[in-house]
Order: structure tokens, then C-alpha cells, then sequence
């Protein structure tokens, strides 16, 4: 039928991205916060024209199409040009995550076989260490050194005069690669492409996603090299809007670049949010022009939630993982929104958003049986869609299966109103008795008790109903919190045979490089405790 | 470097935005006003039933993939059902304009072999008259005919179950073709991939295009048979926001539904516009909760933008074609927009406003040269991008050049701000000593005069300036403006030497099927006219 008539070929490459920015939007502002304090502006006009340089600057070293170029870096304006510079010249960006111990950066840099590295000066010390044992790389370039230093990034730009096409290729060319943290095994690649990441950032663009305007400002409080800072330096160009970068997430320096910049859009993982909360409470601080939030990474509790709203924020709580580009669902105001009660709206926000066209939600039981979206029942979460992965960098077998369901490792219902909410990790739920208790439901009504800093459930053997949950605690300073106390909070937030038999009290919990709770550091450290007392426990 | 790693594959097809709709967006409301009045309700749930019905229909009646199905409806559920019923079964749908003369619903019906049209009562006569001689069709149903008509759409699905697959194919396939008018020579086909199709959709829902979330409630006064009622009803399950269509367009009937459906978007031509503002001002009635309105077709003039900003009423100024899809600009909030003036708003408005993320805008001169995007040369206008045409329907050779670039017969200025000013269309140029007089920018000017209801520019051979303007005017009932008052307000807005040699009056102006002005016809009527006196001529 082709030959009836057609409409154009435009392949959904990256680089029309920042084309488009600097036709339409070339003096849209750029604003980075340097580690430091430093603040520097810049616009699509100029980042364009140093990406061209740059992918100069990489061909005189022989890099090649598909060739992989690393970042070590946090958020600013040199990365967003060494993103569209390594893309711009076919090379494919490979985002480190400079909070990984050595030797993980070592296994994801030598996998990659990534040959040039670009670093932050505040990662220097890293790349020394490990110069030597870098397999591939070549090349060594840093962001933020001076400028007379031969490695700096400016100096290795310098001899280029940004004359440059862009290679041109298929869409479906990758164009950028992203290791997940991986808290069991090796980390593995997720290998997006040009196809994949374009149809992502159309996608977050819209009303009920980021919902991103060229009079908007936002400003990504997560990192480049966490899932693409959620995509965010991919819409900024197809939009316009002002972009803001931190590489610096001191809450004072944020509060400052909200109020200088006017930023309207910012996203960020719960950590980050209580750390901006607690400033501001105690500073008086504000958030300034703010509107809207995006939070994921993991939940969002209601307190959180509920102080953004008394603000006049909008809180979009979003969810999804670097194999999903990363969004899964994400909250937009649904339909009934202006005829919902407020506490009828902070439930809605409670859950995880509902699925943006393009992706598909599911959950299953352990025999991959499909469930019923009835919000009652929770099953293994699944996903699809053109942004979601299909296999991880160099393995041979596809991680999701023919028909494209991939399987996240989390547990979820889905709610009759098109909601998803996250109930825990499959690794991480308590089985109890054939049922499932939701250790993250129990932290959330934990950490909801005064006097409760932060908190971890995880399952103990237990010889008649398999596991019993066991809270771990962290106590606010200065508080002396009672395991009664903790139990008598719970018991309004979840079903009593969910009660933890026992609450132990612990100086802090352990986290992983990204800041996450490690369950499985937990589980080890907690692998020989057994319950003194079963007589907590209620039956069912 | 496919084997390194991969996203999934997932085809753009049409039908992933009901499937979406019917699984996210299931109970959201589409109404109908029928012709007559009456108002019915459905949802997508029911909707996407019957489009599963209506293909096993197709199917039953020997209807294959890549068939064309043609409608001549106005907007009503029935319609959008039949648009995702004949491409569910892989067929290719056609809207035919039912305002055509009987020789090119003829002319295009033929021209598409259509073997299915699917029609509403209000045009049954029509189909009457040229039954016998359509060549292909063996298939008609009415829309709207009792039930016990047995070719009704009623009593043409009652045999099926809905237990049905959509076809599914590559995502270059064809999914629907829509003729323009075509001021000359034969009507052509724009034949719609399900690729563009779905781009289009997933860029006209974003902030700055038509701003559409799931909370929208969205009434296009624009005919479905008119460019796919610019894309809203492909948008519209993207997002499911709530739709509105109407098949009566009498003002008091859309006030009606403005008001009791509590409609947020609406977009229309300006004669809609026009119709409806006289009505309210008329009548008292209102707009209700209508906060964005889309204006295409033609320029809208300042006192209509204006009008709506005077009611809170933000005016999204867009231009498109059938061959663009059609957005090709739009009017979204300039970065800058809070900062701006009332007048310098406005200033904004009247342009045609700016290109979104895909498609990319050019002028050039006669010769082809590219003109700078300096808001005062104009030149003819060019577009490209993944939803502009290549190739019309059944044509051997490429509409646009091999770089993509296509001429939109428009002329055109671009704005330093990336604006675009439609100054004219190229054959309506009036060329006068080497330099171009927009006829748009003169008639703009005239209807701005007290006493003037319509007006027209065209030019007349002239022995020294190759064209001088003649301006054709429509009085306002009960006026009696004259020549010089008319020429007294233009002074004001136009350049002198673009002044009219004449000005003649006339009862009414010539018009399109699609209710354009037809300088065509116009310039026909005018084709012995001189000018009695140069007199009026300035010089330069």
C-alpha cells in the first residue's frame, strides 16, 4: 500500500531534540549551580554549538559511531552538552553513577568498554584511583578543572569551531546506556534508544505527565545519571523551557536557586524532599514560584504530600525504574479532580499515578495468573510499551517476554480509578501464613508515630506461619519512643495480624549508594535473630 | 549494534489510543448533539464495543484490509465510532465533505474507490441522487435512520458480538485520506499514516499546542470531515478528557452545551467565531467554563481575540493544513508571556503562533532563496516534518521536494519571537511595482471599519504597477459607510501605497463549500473590471 501515498520520513532522533531548542528556543535560559556555590547561565544556542564542538573533539580522538562516551558528573550545563555531544556524533552516552563503590564503577565502565570518561573535579580523586584499571577508556576529560588544564573540558573543545552535521542513523540506533544499581548480582545495561527516548519525552511533556511548557522552569533534583534525570533533559528541549541544574542538593542552595530562578516544575526522590522540608521549617525558608512536584523513587508518604498541598503544590506522584526510561505512571489530576473532597484528593496522590498513553500496567500472582484491578488484591507488577526494556546491554535472552510484559520486581494493586499503588518489592514482602503484609505499608505507618525517625520491616522465620514481620527503628533525637507506643499507632493504619512481633531500636539503617533503604544489608545483619516472644503475634 | 540491547518494539497504530481509553479512560463521557437537537451520551468502553462490532460488519461484507470507508457525516458519536471501526479492521477511512457539489463528492468518491459509506440522514438525498453512480460503494448504512431501517448503524452491528482483534500491521500503513478542496484543479488526497496519525496526537495534547489533560472537556466545532477535526478526535482517548460533538452548529445550540457540559476547550474557523459572538452579545448567553480556544481556518482578527481575552479566554491562534494534519503552529504562552503587556499579548496572538516539536517552517522568495526570520520579509511558506505530506494519493510523483520541504501555498512572515504571520496566500498576492500587498492584511483592516460586515482584496491589472488592490466590500446591514471613511480607517492600519486604487460595494461575497471566501470566484466576477480613475493611487 506504500505506493498509494505517504506522509514524510522524519526518523525520532535525539538530536532533532536540540535542533528544534536552538530554532525555536536558542536563548532560552540554562542555569548551573557548580558544586561550590558557583552559578553560570547559558542557553540552547550555546549548548548546541559546544555539543557540535565536542562531537569534533571526539572524532579527532577516533571515537566512532556506537563507541561508548561515560560521564562522571553530577547536574549542570557541561553534562547536558556532553549528553548531546556524544549522542550528536553517534556515540552512546553511558551515565556512571559516581555514588557506586569502586568497584561496581570498574564492572560498569569495562562492560560498557566505555573509551573516553568526562568527570566532575569533585570525582577526581575516584578517576585517579581507578585510571589504571579502566579497560577501554582512552580519554579523560574533566567538566569543571581550569581552564588551562590540558584535560579540562573547554581546553578539549577549544581547537573545534562547531562545524559539524550530526550523524545520521536509524531510529532505533541507541543512543544512550544506563546501569541499574542492581541490589542482587551484577548491574545491568538498559540500552535506550533514539525511538525510545524521543516517544519518552513527547510522552512527559503532557498536561497529565510533567506537564511542561515553554513558560515553564524546572529543575530536576535527581540526578543526571539516575534513569536520565527522569527524562527531564530530554523535554526541556522539545518544550523550551528554562532548565535549572544543581549539582550541589544542599537544601540552602536549592531554596535559593527556587527563589532566584522562579522555578515552576521540580522532581525528586522522598529523601530529598524531607531533607528541603525539614530547611524550610526550621529556616523559614520557601519554594518560592513552585506548582508543581514530581516524586518517585520510592513512595511518597501522606505528610509529605499534605505539606506540599497546603503550599498550593501540586504533588505528581510518579513511579518507574531505569528500564522503564523511567516513566511508568505518573499522578495527573484525574477527571473528577475539582469535585473530589481534599482528603479524597490526597488519597488519590497517595497512589502512584495511573499510565500515561504509551505504557501498560498489569499484576499477576505467582503463577502469572492476571488480577483483577479491584485496588483490594496486590500481585506482581508487570509493564509494556515502547520506552520499556526488552533486553539488558550484551545479554543473549530478552528480560521481557514475547509479548513484551516486563516483570519490575514490584508488588502492586491497581485501582479501580486507573491508579497504581506500589505495595512493596517482591523481595521484600513478609509471607505470612499464604498472605502477603506489605513491609512498606508497615514503614509508612511507622514512620507516621512521633517520636519514629525511620523504619524497616522485614520477615523472620517464624515455624508456624513461615515469616513474622520485625520492625527495626530509628528514634527521632532525643525521643525515647516505646515498642508499645509504635504498636498502638499501628494498629490505626494497618490489619492487626500485620503487626510486627517484635520492634528493635538501632542507632541507623543501612542504604545503598543511591540512597536507598538496603533490605538486603538488613536481612544480613538481622539473619540470625529469632522472635524471644511469639506472644505479640495475633492470629488471623 | 541492534544485537547489543534493545527497547521494545511497539508499532504507532491508531487503535493503541482506544485500546488506552477504553482500559484507562473507560467511563469518560462523549455527547452528542444530533442534527435536531437531540443529545445523547456514550463512553469509550461503549464506543470501542461498537468499533469492534462495526469491523466484523466490514469484515461479513467481504471488507479487507486497506479498503477505504467513507463517511459523509458531521460530528457525533456514531462518526468517531466509524472512524476506529474501519481502521480496527485495517481499512483506510475517508471523510468526505458533505458541503461539496454532487460533481466532487462524485469526483472523490470514485477517485478513492470507496466501497463502504457510512452516512447521515441530513444527507440522504444526496447519496440518493448519486447512488448509481458511485463506482465502488456496494455498502451503505445510515447513521441515524430508525432502528428498524435495516441499513441503519444500529441494525448493522446488532448481528455481531464485539469479540474481535484489531488488525494489526506497520506502523507506515495507511489508517485515513481526506481530499482538500482544492481552489483548483481536482480535489487530492491526503492519505494519513497511522504513524503520523499518532505523532500528531501526541504532540497537539502538550501544554503549549492544545493543552489537553484528562480534566479537559473538549467541544471542536470544526467538522470532522475537515483535516480529522484537526486531530481531536484521535487526541481525545490519548488523554481521556471528556469530548463534545455536535452536528448542529447554530450558536444557541452550542451555548447550550458550552454551558450544561461545562466545556473547557473549544476550537473552531472564525467564522464560527463570528456567529457565535454576535449571538452572546445578542442574546446575554455565555461561554461558561470555556478557559482555551483554539482558531484556525483563517486569520483571526484583533477584536475577536479581544473579545475572548475580555473573557478570561486564552486564544490559541494556530495554521494547518489537510497536508499538515494539521498543526503546523500554534499559539501557545511565550516564555515571556507574564511579563508581557496586554497589547504586547495580543501583539502575540494575532500572529499564527510558533512550530511545535516536529515540524519545522521556512520562507523563501521566488527564486527559492531562504528568508531571514525577521518579521518583515514575507515569502512563501514551507513546512516539513513527520506529519506533513510526501505524496498525495495515487500521485506517481512526491509533493515535497526530497529534503522535505513542502509549499503550503501560503505566504508568510517569520517573527525573531518564532512566530509566523500569515500575510497571504500566494496566488492572492497582489504583486504592485515588484514589492507584494497582502490582500489578508487589507481586508483585516477594512472589517475593523464601523459599517463594514466583510471585505475582500484583490488585484487588477494595472499598465504601470503590474496590480493595483480592489477592494470588495460587504456593508453591515443598515450602513451606509462610505469609500473615504473606509479609506480614512485603513490609513491607520495599512501601509499608504498598499491603499486601494477602488472600492466597490457589494450584497455578498462569493464562498467556498467549506465556507471560505472564494477569490477565485471573486476575481472571475471581476475580470473585466479597470480602474476608472487612478487618482487614488499613491505613489510609493
Amino acid at each position: 500500500m506504500k505506493s498509494l501515498g505517504a506522509m514524510q520520513d522524519w526518523p525520532l532522533r535525539v538530536m532533532r531534540l536540540v535542533d528544534h531548542a536552538e530554532r525555536e528556543h536558542g536563548a532560552r535560559e540554562i542555569v548551573s549551580a557548580w558544586a561550590g556555590g558557583r552559578v553560570t547561565r547559558t542557553n540552547w544556542r550555546e549548548v548546541v554549538y559546544d555539543a557540535r564542538r565536542m562531537a569534533q573533539a571526539l572524532e579527532a580522538r577516533g571515537i566512532r559511531p556506537g563507541d561508548r562516551i561515560a560521564t562522571l558528573a553530577m547536574n549542570h550545563s557541561g553534562h547536558l552538552t556532553a549528553w548531546y555531544g556524544a549522542i550528536g556524533m553517534g556515540g552512546i552516552l553511558h551515565t556512571i553513577n559516581p555514588r557506586l563503590f569502586d568497584e561496581q564503577i570498574l564492572f560498569i565502565a569495562n562492560h560498557a568498554e566505555d573509551r573516553v570518561l568526562i568527570y566532575d573535579q569533585a570525582f577526581a580523586a575516584t578517576v585517579e584511583r581507578l585510571k589504571s584499571r579502566f579497560e577501554a577508556i582512552e580519554t579523560f576529560v574533566c567538566f569543571d578543572s581550569k581552564a588551562d588544564d590540558p584535560e579540562s573540558f573547554i581546553a578539549w573543545l577549544a581547537p573545534h569551531d562547531g562545524n559539524y552535521c550530526w550523524v545520521e542513523g536509524d531510529e532505533l540506533d541507541p543512543c544512550a546506556l544506563c546501569y541499574t544499581s542492581g541490589t542482587t548480582g551484577n548491574p545491568k545495561g538498559v540500552l535506550y534508544s533514539h525511538r525510545s527516548t524521543l516517544l519518552h519525552a513527547m510522552a512527559e511533556v503532557a498536561p497529565d505527565s510533567f506537564n511542561l511548557s515553554t513558560k515553564a522552569c524546572v529543575m530536576p533534583i535527581v540526578p543526571m545519571f539516575h534513569a536520565n534525570a527522569w527524562g527531564i533533559p530530554w523535554a526541556a528541549p522539545l518544550t523550551g523551557c528554562k532548565l535549572v541544574l544543581s549539582a550541589d542538593y544542599r537544601p540552602e542552595q536549592l531554596c535559593d536557586l527556587y527563589r532566584d530562578e522562579e522555578v515552576t516544575h521540580s522532581a525528586g526522590v522522598p529523601t530529598v524532599w524531607l531533607g528541603m522540608i525539614e530547611h524550610i521549617e526550621r529556616t523559614g525558608a520557601n519554594l518560592a514560584n513552585l506548582k508543581y512536584v514530581t516524586i518517585g523513587g520510592s513512595a511518597a508518604p501522606r505528610a509529605m504530600i499534605e505539606w506540599f498541598r497546603s503550599r498550593g503544590i501540586h504533588v505528581m506522584h510518579a513511579w518507574g525504574m531505569t528500564e522503564t526510561s523511567p516513566i511508568g505512571s505518573i499522578g495527573g489530576m484525574p477527571a473528577n479532580w475539582n469535585e473530589m473532597t481534599s482528603e479524597e484528593q490526597v488519597a488519590f496522590s497517595l497512589h502512584q499515578g495511573r499510565t500515561p498513553f504509551g505504557v501498560e500496567l498489569r499484576i499477576v500472582d505467582e503463577e502469572g495468573k492476571v488480577l483483577p484491578r479491584d485496588g483490594v488484591q496486590s500481585g506482581t507488577l508487570q509493564i509494556r510499551g515502547p520506552w520499556v526494556i526488552r533486553r539488558y546491554f550484551k545479554e543473549t535472552a530478552d528480560a521481557a517476554a514475547p509479548d513484551g510484559w516486563f516483570d519490575t520486581g514490584d508488588v502492586a494493586a491497581l485501582h479501580p480509578d486507573g491508579t497504581m499503588q506500589i505495595t512493596d518489592r517482591s523481595k521484600d514482602v513478609i509471607k505470612s501464613g499464604g498472605e502477603w503484609i506489605s513491609s512498606i505499608e508497615l514503614e509508612n505507618g511507622a514512620v507516621g508515630c512521633a517520636g519514629v525517625s525511620e523504619a524497616a520491616a522485614i520477615g523472620i522465620a517464624h515455624p508456624k506461619w513461615d515469616e513474622r514481620p520485625l520492625l527495626v527503628v530509628v528514634r527521632s533525637e532525643g525521643s525515647d519512643v516505646t515498642p508499645d507506643q509504635i504498636r498502638a499507632h499501628l494498629i490505626t493504619q494497618v490489619a492487626r495480624w500485620w503487626l510486627p512481633d517484635a520492634i528493635e531500636f538501632v542507632d541507623e539503617l543501612p542504604h545503598t549508594a543511591t540512597g536507598k533503604l538496603s533490605k538486603k544489608t538488613l536481612r544480613e545483619q538481622f539473619a540470625a535473630y529469632r522472635f524471644a516472644d511469639a506472644v505479640q503475634m495475633v492470629g488471623r
